[in-house]
């Protein structure tokens, strides 16, 4: 099993090397991650390669046979680059470019930066083409992270252009589909159309969903031109990889494309990060997890595992004695089958001064180092049951289209993507059932219970699939808004397909404000709660779950259940309380024969083929049947 | 009566055009509006004039009687204008010119817009000077809107240096007007004054004063450049309007001025929008009515009122049943006398999907199709009722210097305009007196009560005409601040004019903040609240009604009432909570022999000349004597 | 001692100069403060030099005794200088100037402004030089305020990377200082160095810092550049003057560089100001005063003291009567020696008509004119008392550098530096100990007690002179994270040689968010409370005071006590509540047989050497042994 750390040695006085490389192995570590962000230290002055410092650093790994992943450094360009070619740097949108100074400044639609990234990058993979000690080849750093997703600058103007004559060809089919007859906004040629910078009113939110693709389509296709390298010069049983950032649902990228290109995913697993008094909820954690395990369907790497506090200008919350193991821990439950720790010893310079590493400035062994030593040994030990693939009945599907859709008009001031998300998501966490979270328009076809949070856009043949998969005998859970829209972005004229296939009518709908809750409740008096929005939904021939109870819309439901032939579809009017939530997966679970276990709150089970892995989330010790958890322990059984 | 829909044939495909005209004539509707925001649909290249499409549409509504209010469409101007005169678009305050993309994104100060509005304007009415099935002019669509009043570019800033040699000849005047002496920014030339971008600290408070002038006249400038041409065309019996939006008290934009050039001033009644939790208070939508009957003290038209939930990126709170019947009521009970739903049908596509129309995208006859047919028969049977003029004893008074004034500088955090303006209004509208909202340069003469909220600037010559009404047996309430500033927005030097004659000096005051009230009683133990601010008086010859009870200040006078000859002032020096406020009003219309009626909150009496209009703005069954009135239900009483 | 106003003749009309004049000497003025913002009345067009009008003004207050503090006028600049030297105006970080309109607008490091400055000073300190009346030159005003510290238009670019190189010679040395291997941010040119606008994450922390280093020094120069002007014509008797605004600690500005400069240090005293609903506590008022006195270590001069509710766009509290009376003599008591109030009277034009002076737009002699009569009377009897030197014990010690890494870095959404810095001063204020509060750059040896808050970086030429402090027998307190941080805004690596003198070592650290609190105790049961910000302390040597209760880190001291051969030191790992640190601040006291008085809280007692001065800051009666103190009311005691 891969375990290690992140390690940059050219932070540090050379002399340190050799002691850094013992203390490594000491951990418990076999591999280490290098060379992302050293581009300037690679290159100094355009065209002077100098690979010089690494080979060292190599040679010294290789005594103590630490495998190496190395990464392309194109994330940091050096300041030379910025002063030659101010042109490659993007533009925020008011069209001031960022200052040089902070990371991933770049647009990916420079023809400039293109082109010194090709030369990099072909110089790097040549010079160690036939290193062994290379593992894996990561590309760049954590594409799109921290707004890096958006670049408003004349580049991509044109890149934007050229983008959607080649999807639409005629600029007439472009107008159809985005319906710009209205307030007069029809185009006589692409160059016409506008990048999103601020208007008064919005935009057309097709054009939205456009630029929202067009930006993802500029990160892969940056992405794949240095996969391509790679691969013409990495050998086979060398992996090209890529770390993927938290919060992927924030940004205009789909990550699907890149995986499609990898041979592994990586993540840089961060369950706290700076400015937060508290650590993500286990279950967001989870469903982050089951994101990247989705992407190939298959098990991971985590190449920066969070092992302390967070922060580059302000520092967030402390992860309490073995709470970090314990985040490592579950990660491996998860899918994580390689594990690299961020990163070896905190920097004392530079802006992340504050993201701590294993080892702090004093550069003692400390309870962390302690921490990762222990999670390396587990995991020796345990290693067999963190090789086998992971198997689940359910699956939560997203589809960043209806994502960005949601972007452009998020309908109601207490919608969050994410949120809503975690929410349907934690029904089935909360019951300890195993979940994919994949994308839409992967096949779903083997699962009992699908669940579709937030799909406001539902194409005609995802309709279908949804139906034939729902005849077959599956559950098909769909939330609020669910397919009122098609893939331009617009709604639908005329009776709504989705509606007739689950038995509705939606008559009408009202956006909940932050503050407001409206009560539900069965005919058999079981309460519940709304909030965000509501579809006053009328029934054609579905069955009624829950009905509002409030003046006027007592009379329309909230939540039903459509059979269809084998299977049904429950369609959720608006956004439900987690215990609410919690009691229709069961309902679901139980129809389709999964296994359910409630537990204590804060008590997590994963089940793998050979063994459950038990882990207490909370600083009181729990149980589990006779068994006690003390704080942040995790307890794997073998089975 | 004018009833009727704005419908957009344009958004849908030709062959639904036959059988929406048979649904608008079957739902009751005399009247459509089209063609605002087609621009491009009459010139696809600049000088490619082609009116065919609208000349189809005619047609066929002329079939079957339907009227026509035709809107000159430069509200939103093709793309290839932007892109051919990017000069001719807006700029913000950091200097950026917005995106195309959105509305009203034009600057009104362009010469070369002012050029191709003349051509297309000229074209269209030309071409259409002989259709009689147009009873109606509409030019360009809620000028002002959306923060369009407002334009910081070159084409401005050359604009305003015209604008103030033109209003001060002499430099020097300037400077003495504005008090450059202060900081040193006496200007040698009026091409030295800046426009007010951003600075360290504020700008002048006469510059700013003069500044909005400035971008009010560069508005109704521009309206009379279209007003002129559609005369020039329009038959005796058309009318030329213009659509006017709510939050008018928010701009820069005297739109008494526009009034002036219309044969009927129209508005757009949205009582909620896009983000409200909760639509405005029945008082304040009260206001806004009588404000736009006020314009040109007669009835006006609704082209745009909402029936449906309404928002562009965020929807707000959802009519309750019969609610936005009731809206159209309250409309018509306070002025209104012809009235068109925005819009037949909610555009599948663009900016406005979710600003519902009467129709929605399953274009199937719902519960708004139904208020709005059972409107259009209430009003057909009442109609004699609503065509009588409305006469009012109390006027409420703005004054857009005041405004403007205040915006400049609001002078409490606490402070808001059309709040402040809305209490003292609400004081009268909650005893079920009519009221009329007119600008205080109107004639004020025949009134009993007048009222002067948020008065700060105050000059002689108005001053003279209350005091003139005051003596003839009028009663004249100010509100806090009244009467300490010039027209120069500069506060008056020595003995204060306003106070002398309301027989107090004001010794100190006080801003209040947002979280803070003082309290205020009577001799007698009535006891009230002051917010946003307090003057403390001091009475030379007024009567005090109350005093502040805090620490150090119950010395000082809260609200005093001045005799003077057959009337009296009430000068109030705080904002005063709406029990107290109603109290005083009460007393005043005691006193003026005006006929106050309270009942239940929520219910509203409107009284017209044949008939009592009862309308009920809450969700309970209410009663007036011995009728019931069932949730937002109206009742016409005829007497 | 110079008692006097601000006096603007020309904001008024000549023919009001000689009562004016009568009226201030009959308040009992003796000095007037003019000139500062008329720029353009001594220089009408460039090159025009003309003194004229202040010729007969001071002939006019010569007239009547009155003594003259004249300003010069580079605050403000001319509108021709702006027309005509567009280059010479700051720019925003987004790369905006900012409007001409409000005050405070230029860059320092303008070639041209610079060179317009020595002109208009020249003459201007030429023409009066043989003035007998003036007594003082006050250069400038208010350097730095609201914001004018920062400007990054392309001549800070350019003087930054000069600054730059002159701080390093060799870039290489500013690559290590930096530790711009970190994110491969190598320069191998000084301009390639960034100016710190937006970019994506966050700026090198070093590179922040030499940025406020050189902000700072832009200023200092700048001044340097006007006194170096008036010392070549002054007489020896005039003082040359600077007056600095409050909020310093918010601004990239070491006043200490000014201050060795002036013959006397001058003050703005604003307890409170616009938006404000309550003044700053009287803790940080005395702050403030004791921080201005400490800058060149000997009393001062304030040049505008308040004197009633001020604010530009919105006006914050009232003081209640005898409020600014009374902070005029907490002034006194704390080492004013000469106070001028601003202003004679409020100007009814321009950005500041609710600044109010002495007398208001009424121009009557009011409360505020009573106010300043009495105290004028006051100092005339008790001026023997106030020109005595204070003598403190306690110094509260800042460092520029260290707020500057803090603002860089604040860590924690909860901190903020002066809150910090009076939270600790507040200690031995409450009970009434005179402190000093210097620069930690000043001699602090022959103090008993000093207290270092929010000290990250400590040098060791630093922590050996604490050290030696200590070791004498004084007692030093130092703030949580102390000494972390080297001159470059790095952390230290290896053993902290703070913490190893505290006897200490700080295993852990947590972040505390705005709403966190953490309780400590000590070993019999007293206890307190922490925000912010907790260091986890291991003793090594030292004593522990007061430990964590929460689980995981009762093992974890909270504040701890190291005796070091006479002395000790305190160091708290949070910032501890007001008891607490009040109970902290008693303990050293008593140690050091400092005298301490508790009062009522409200009641301040300042001592001086034949004095003691009593300040009721409450609206309450307090009592001071047997002496009754009425609301707002100041007593001498003579001793």
């Amino acid at each position: 099993m891969i375990l290690g750390v992140d390690y940059y040695p050219e932070h540090w006085s050379e002399d340190m090397l050799e002691e850094d490389i013992d203390r490594i192995c000491k951990l418990g570590a076999n591999t280490v991650r290098i060379g992302e962000f050293a581009w300037h230290l690679m290159e100094k002055n355009e065209g002077e390669f100098d690979f010089s410092y690494f080979d060292k650093v190599i040679v010294a790994l290789k005594k103590k046979n630490l495998k190496v992943i190395f990464g392309t450094p194109t994330a940091t360009f050096p300041a030379w680059v910025a002063k030659k070619y101010s042109g490659i740097i993007a533009e925020n949108e008011s069209g001031n470019p960022h200052a040089f100074g902070g990371r991933r400044l770049y647009c990916y639609n420079s023809e400039k930066y293109r082109e010194l990234t090709v030369k990099i990058v072909t110089q790097l993979l040549s010079h160690y083409e036939k290193e062994e000690a290379i593992i894996a080849w990561q590309i760049d750093n954590e594409l799109g992270h921290e707004g890096s997703d958006q670049c408003y600058c004349p580049n991509c103007e044109k890149g934007f252009h050229m983008f959607l004559k080649k999807k639409y060809q005629d600029v007439d089919d472009l107008n159809k589909a985005y319906g710009t007859i209205f307030w007069g906004q029809t185009y006589n040629a692409f160059d016409e159309v506008p990048v999103p910078k601020p208007t008064i009113t919005s935009h057309n939110p097709s054009l939205l969903l456009d630029w929202a693709r067009f930006r993802s389509a500029s990160i892969n296709d940056y992405a794949k031109l240095q996969i391509d390298i790679v691969n013409k010069f990495k050998r086979d049983e060398q992996k090209v990889i890529h770390n993927l950032f938290g919060g992927f649902f924030d940004r205009a990228y789909d990550q699907n494309v890149l995986a499609d290109h990898l041979d592994v995913v990586a993540y840089d697993n961060y369950p706290v990060w700076g400015g937060l008094e508290k650590p993500l909820q286990p279950a967001h954690i989870a469903m982050t997890l089951d994101y990247i395990r989705g992407l190939k369907k298959s098990n991971f790497w985590i190449v920066e595992e969070l092992m302390g506090a967070q922060g580059h200008t302000v520092i967030g919350y402390l992860p309490r004695p073995n709470q970090a193991k314990l985040w490592s821990h579950q990660a491996m439950a998860r899918g994580c089958e390689a594990l690299l720790y961020f990163r070896w010893r905190g920097m004392t310079k530079g802006a992340e001064q504050f993201c701590q590493g294993i080892l702090d400035s004093d550069n003692l062994e400390n309870e962390k180092y302690r921490e990762v030593e222990a999670f390396f040994e587990d995991m020796k030990r345990d290693e067999a049951h963190y090789q086998t693939p992971i198997k689940a009945d359910v699956a939560v599907l997203y589809d960043y289209d209806n994502r960005w859709s949601w972007s452009a008009q998020p309908q109601s001031h207490a919608f969050d993507f994410t949120e809503e998300f975690v929410k349907l998501y934690k029904g089935f966490y909360s019951l300890n059932v195993m979940t994919d979270v994949i994308s839409v328009n992967k096949d779903f076809d083997d699962y009992k219970i699908i669940v579709l949070p937030a799909m406001q856009i539902v194409d005609e043949s995802l309709r279908l699939k949804v139906e034939a998969f729902v005849k077959k005998g599956g559950i098909a859970i769909f939330g609020y808004r669910s397919g009122i829209k098609d893939k331009e972005n617009n709604l639908y004229f005329g009776e709504n397909a989705l509606q007739k296939m689950c038995g509705i009518t939606i008559e009408k709908y009202e956006s909940l404000g932050k503050n407001q809750v409206v009560f539900i409740e069965t005919g058999h008096g079981e309460k519940g709660e709304i909030t965000v929005w509501r579809d006053m939904i009328k029934t054609t021939s579905a069955r009624v779950l829950f009905s509002y109870t409030d003046k006027f819309y007592s009379e329309y439901a909230a939540v039903v259940e459509k059979v269809i032939e084998k299977g049904s579809i429950y369609y959720l009017g608006g956004s439900l309380d987690d215990n609410t939530m919690k009691m229709l997966a069961s309902k679901a679970c139980q129809k389709q024969e999964i296994e359910v276990l409630e537990l204590t709150e804060g008590l997590e089970l994963v089940s793998r083929s050979s063994a459950k892995i038990l882990l207490n989330h909370t600083e009181a010790v729990l149980k589990y049947r006779e068994i006690e958890i003390a704080p942040y322990e995790v307890k794997l059984i073998e089975i």
